[in-house]
């Protein structure tokens, strides 16, 4: 298991754990700041800069894209909807090969509009990204499937364990894999061994951190920063790596009456301090 | 499968679902009032009421006692203190006894205090269940184990599919069983598999229905009735019965700014419908 008390050498920062409060560039800058090498950005972001702006921002700044945020929502519409949702998500590979991004996050959608029918939704999104599969491998984008906690199988994913998404990347094969986030999967009682089953296949493109807090106040908007909730951050950490993962630590955290109304400096700083001692 | 249609013959209503407007005596005539035959009561109800006042009350108004709401938080202390749950859960079975409760409902609790071992609380909960058993047994009451929604694992219950349940039924045998319940077990791709395997082992005990609203604007007290969210109530309705199931429909809806505020009246009349319409 990797040392990380020394210095940020393998951390990464999603945009989203500023809650809007910085543009692209300003979060690029911060990064500087507090010596962060890695940096998964949202699409809107990227967009509001200009893919051409924000592809030599990050080069310029030496950044590692540890992961475009994101493709997937292969549900939004319903069965005939699929080919535009398609077109969407190969313009995020573009996107993610320009940026060199390690790889395409894959938030695959939840239930199919008016439809009470997850197995449904589970079959689109299949055949969603066996669609998309081709023009990633095309473009050297990876594509990762990220299991949603089961809280969002509704409304945000279907896929929602991680013997789900190996189930895909073992069908689909070359090109898949899955990005496992501790606050999505840390419950499930088959972790390691579909870890070791990702880790088989070389497929864990990206291992996301934060902490899950008791109690929760809302579903989306109160995840923790590392080290305060309950999640065995160095545990499920020591498993990824175990198995094969060497790559970043993308610290994401949604806390909209938390961590969002504080100074982005602040979290920066709390973030480097967290993975440094409690991950 | 069977009709549901003509009457209120398998609909019980776990207590809960009134949100503490009435007490056990209010209920019971409510019950009889609106026709329906079965109940699942809480214990700090019946408690409250007496357990032997309890016991002739249900029993002179011909109440199914589907199941007593519950046993189990066999983590709630420590390893030391398994001691004091389990004698609290001895007398969960005695009055489960003596009310001729179908099944103790087990919720077994999620991490153990000051612990992120979640592995270390599901070991716990085993040895507590398995060392409970032998009273149970001998009381002639089955111990139904209820997975809990995976957003629960880590203050409620640490038991979060069915899968797990069913594990511990095979390793423990005679005497448990499992209680399902839609709203902590829809999402799971699994589901289907383990009905049937729960089916087979004759251990389903308890059928427990309401609903998944989109959005959940709170982890524990925004549960839906049954046709406002996105459950397929039929189809897992005709997969318990497929694999056996023949008990009641118990609804327990846990609702703190819509259902609970409105009058029980109101309440039994939405759920007898909506029984008979969409369940």
């Amino acid at each position: 298991m990797r040392d990380l008390s020394r210095d940020n050498r393998y951390l990464s920062i999603n945009t989203a754990t500023f809650g809007g409060q910085w543009d692209l560039t300003r979060i690029v800058d911060g990064l500087g700041r507090h010596g962060i090498p890695g940096i998964s950005p949202w699409r809107d972001q990227v967009q509001a800069l200009g893919l051409r702006e924000s592809v030599r921002l990050v080069k310029d700044h030496g950044l590692v894209v540890t992961g475009l945020c994101r493709g997937g929502m292969f549900t939004a519409l319903d069965r005939a909807g699929l080919a535009k949702a398609l077109d969407d998500n190969r313009r995020a590979v573009d996107e993610a090969a320009a940026l060199g991004a390690r790889c395409l996050v894959l938030v695959v959608g939840g239930l199919i509009p008016h439809s009470r029918d997850v197995i449904a939704a589970r079959a689109l999104v299949r055949e969603g990204i066996a669609a998309l599969l081709p023009h990633a491998r095309a473009a050297g984008v990876p594509l990762a499937i990220e299991p949603l906690h089961p809280m969002y199988a509704a409304d945000r994913a279907c896929i929602n364990t991680l013997a789900q998404a190996n189930d895909i990347c073992d069908e689909l094969g070359e090109g898949m894999g899955v990005a496992i986030d501790v606050y999505h999967t840390w419950w499930d009682p088959a972790l390691a061994a579909e870890i070791a089953r990702a880790g088989k296949g070389g497929r864990i493109l990206a291992f996301h951190i934060s902490d899950w807090l008791v109690p929760t106040t809302d579903l989306l908007y109160d995840r923790g920063m590392m080290g305060d909730g309950v999640i065995d951050l160095p545990g499920l950490r020591s498993l990824v790596e175990e198995n094969g993962f060497d790559g970043f630590c993308e610290v994401e955290i949604f806390s909209r009456d938390n961590w969002w109304k504080r100074p982005p400096d602040e979290i920066l700083a709390t973030v480097s301090e967290r993975f440094r001692t409690v991950c």
